[in-house]
């Protein structure tokens, strides 16, 4: 369903539980979910969203993963603090990745970096290039 | 091994090839992949790599990913145009994602949207939120 926007004017919209009921969530449920800090553009992370997760970081904008390991939805922060206010969302063209623009609080990294990007693929190395911030 | 560097300082670092031969490949021999224009922090796309559109990426500085679809490595921008110049690559904390910062030219997107991330939610409607800039 969410293809019948590719070839829509700018300002066209469709009913966003038709288009979330009609997501290509893969054989698990989930679409891919990438997070970025709304104000630098910092990329903080890379998570899964399961319908459950995605309606209610919608509702709550407040941002909520699905966690593989844990297999149960993965409310950013609720034991670290760390939470991610989310300022916009977007879907992808085919719908099976959702970008989060959020103010991240302190750290997204469990190591306690701000992102989780922080090993630089330099030469033939692989360098930590940033400190924690937690 | 690409958690060993958690909790080493910034600076510290591992060979580049011992850390690609231990990711954490899903079954399909995929991670994710994430690209961002270098400069503006726009979020372009979200595809998938397997080891050897990495080391391709790597070795070329032009970004290649793995196509689910066709099944086969896939030169961004080799019949389009719309090529990537990759300037610098990131993996994350525990290696499933990778993120490419490339000046990319033309559009990104297969609609002729600089990024794949037109649709944008706002209250209850999906709604396309970029032109096509091809």
């Amino acid at each position: 369903m969410i293809k019948t926007l590719e070839n829509l004017p700018t300002g066209s919209s469709l009913a966003l539980q038709e288009v979330i009921d009609n997501l290509p969530w893969n054989t698990q449920g989930l679409i891919n979910a990438v997070t970025q800090q709304y104000d630098s553009g910092e990329l903080l992370m890379v998570a899964w969203m399961n319908k459950e997760a995605l309606l209610e970081t919608v509702a709550s904008k407040r941002a909520c993963y699905w966690s593989r390991s844990r297999q149960c939805l993965w409310r950013k922060g609720e034991t670290s603090g760390h939470t991610q206010e989310v300022k916009s969302i977007f879907l992808d063209c085919d719908g099976d990745a959702v970008l989060l623009k959020v103010d991240q609080k302190g750290a997204a990294c469990h190591t306690g970096r701000k992102s989780c990007f922080y090993n630089q693929i330099i030469d033939d190395r692989v360098v930590v290039v940033n400190d924690k911030v937690n």
